[in-house]
């Protein structure tokens, strides 16, 4: 009898087991769904993770705010320095000018330094500028300026002012061209020439000086350079699986790309571009000689990309390296999907629910958000339905 | 001591039975790749699978052929009516002309019969052409003409041809209008003119015969009309998830689109476009209280939709229920996942190896192919390297 009850077990014990194998519930899409975390934020730019819900935001027309995402509530960062453009008091609604990024230092938690861009003002006209602060007591304390994109000029476009550290620990950004129609360039356009500090992407120890091993462009170039031939690009990102760097760059009439950073190169605008110029009567100086590096990938149609990540969350297991990207024309985000630096699939989520976002990002615990760029802006925070995650 | 080792054997049990749950692989990111199956297709348009292995293809430019995918033999399948617009003779690179959709009637297994769009030709021009026949011994027997788009023309394209039965049993299939540029309409437009045969999509019971609740248009109405408002549309096919039926059309400058049919609806061309003209002077008159039925889905780029299908195999458990869906123009493929008739994410695969493609099929079993729009055209199966699917 007890043989028979021991066997009865054995053989259920049995079958549960391999019951729960081959009903294991199979691999569900993807099922991302939006929770607004945030609103009424001033057309956000930017986010930073202090931890994993203590964060500063950029308002580009409003404040550096602290916020705690779980009690909602929000500190505007005192001291903020005087000389921000403030885009509320311009009149075109094309008006790029305001805050725009800020990142923690590499050793934040012990210097406490934070990075911020922005569009600075003086009497002559706006440009962008990069200053680093102690955070301390929501407060910036200790200003330092780390680079200023002369000339200031009444031109309200194209700031640019991605900015991230490399797993170099080297401060990357990006400062745009400026112009609005390519028929205000120069003979030499902008982003060509090297002693104009404009159109460029940049390369600097977090101390504003510039790196023995960056690249060396001759004694007439601006300091710093890194990377030239830049129209306007906001998105920056690293690769954390390899420490490659990404940028995504608006186009002039389409043309907008997605690119990988790399030493020296010069990235084209305005002699080469995916898309047309908004001017058709620009005619770019040929150039001949110079090498020109292509984007990884560009779109037919304008989708005005703006911030990118690649994840490494949880909730979207298949999404494993993929970049995240969003637009601000038509509201679009993207997941692009790469092997070894190549394009594979690109697709466009929530066609349904398209919104103008300004900058996608994970959370130290990889939690997706994104950030809208709306009078009342929110930060959203993407969620898998098909787990919970 | 034998207490001891049951015991021994339902603990160890218990922890094989977790440790193999535990350790499942967690769900792997779909990874697509193509393998060639068959190639040398002139042109391929359409295939349909009699059984797993045993198909009949549609070359455009080429013939009706009959191939054994494993043995990689084909047969030219006799008797195809000599009315056929060779387009092969034509020397504009435009031309659109040549054998389009071959499906098989519900019954075949039974019957026989299998249903031919191609280009017909007369002293006059060509048209859209819809024949049935039966296939016996590689031939084609007591051929029947299903339908004759009148009138014969000079113009090359937007044949449309594109045909499925629906789960009620009945044929759809459909017919561009047939001009190149929207100069040559005629004040009342083609596709909106329901005297006139072309820019429509039909109904029919499988003999030809008109379905009694088919849309009432009037006694002016050509029989068989189902919707209007058709420029160029060439894929159609059923949601085997509930019997809906969907179908792609080419915009003039883009306006590329995916709609939902409906039973009478207007689908507006060329009053109503998610593009624009190819003539920047057209004007379309106003049919000002005509309601039309806007896409589900259009692209701002062109894509040139072709074939489409809804995906059910098992190679790829994440796409279920989503529309694969191919392009000529750069050679996109899509996939688009749906939620209640409305597009929730769209996705271009293969962006590193695009081709100009014409259909997308599903097998018997579920497995996924396309044809390639190539003089050298290729019969693709498309798996999933993630599961070896």
């Amino acid at each position: 009898m007890k043989k028979i009850i021991i066997y009865i077990i054995l053989v259920l014990l049995y079958y549960s087991c391999h019951k729960e194998a081959s009903d294991n519930i199979p691999c569900p899409a993807a099922q991302p769904e939006k929770t607004i975390i945030l609103n009424e934020l001033k057309h956000p730019w930017s986010i930073c993770f202090l931890d994993e819900t203590d964060v500063l935001i950029t308002e580009k027309d409003g404040n550096l705010i602290r916020a705690d995402l779980n009690k909602k509530t929000r500190t505007i960062i005192e001291g903020f320095p005087a000389d921000l453009a403030d885009s509320i008091r311009v009149k075109d609604f094309r008006d790029n000018s305001g805050i725009f990024e800020v990142i923690k230092h590499p050793d934040f938690k012990s210097n406490r330094l934070i990075y911020i861009s922005y569009a600075a003002q003086n009497n002559t006209g706006t440009t962008t500028k990069i200053i680093r602060a102690k955070l301390e007591n929501d407060k910036l304390n200790e200003i330092q300026p780390i680079f200023i994109a002369e000339p200031f000029s009444a031109d309200l476009f194209h700031y640019g002012g991605g900015m991230t550290f490399g797993k170099d620990g080297k401060l990357y950004f990006t400062i745009g061209e400026r112009l609005y129609n390519e028929r205000d360039e120069p003979p030499l356009p902008i982003a060509q020439d090297l002693s104009d500090k404009r159109g460029k992407i940049y390369r600097l120890n977090s101390d504003g000086s510039v790196p023995e091993d960056n690249p060396d462009f001759g004694s007439n170039a601006q300091a710093g350079i890194y990377a030239l031939g830049i129209r306007a690009a906001q998105g920056i990102t690293v690769n954390p699986a390899n420490g490659s760097i990404w940028f995504s760059e608006h186009g002039s009439t389409q043309g907008d790309e997605l690119n990988l950073l790399q030493k020296g190169a010069n990235y084209g605008w305005p002699i080469k571009t995916s898309g047309k110029y908004r001017n058709p009567e620009y005619q770019a100086p040929p150039m001949e000689g110079t090498a020109f590096t292509e984007p990884v990938h560009y779109w037919l149609q304008t989708i005005a990309p703006t911030g990118l990540v690649f994840y490494t969350g949880k909730a979207f297991p298949g999404w494993n390296g993929d970049i995240i990207l969003s637009g601000l024309s038509r509201g679009s985000l993207w997941r692009i999907h790469l092997e070894e630096n190549q394009v594979i699939s690109v697709e466009e989520l929530f066609v349904n629910d398209r919104v103008r976002s300004r900058k996608v990002a994970l959370s130290p615990n990889g939690k997706l958000y994104i950030l809208t760029d709306e009078k009342n802006g929110k930060l959203v925070e993407i969620r898998n339905a098909a787990n919970n995650n």
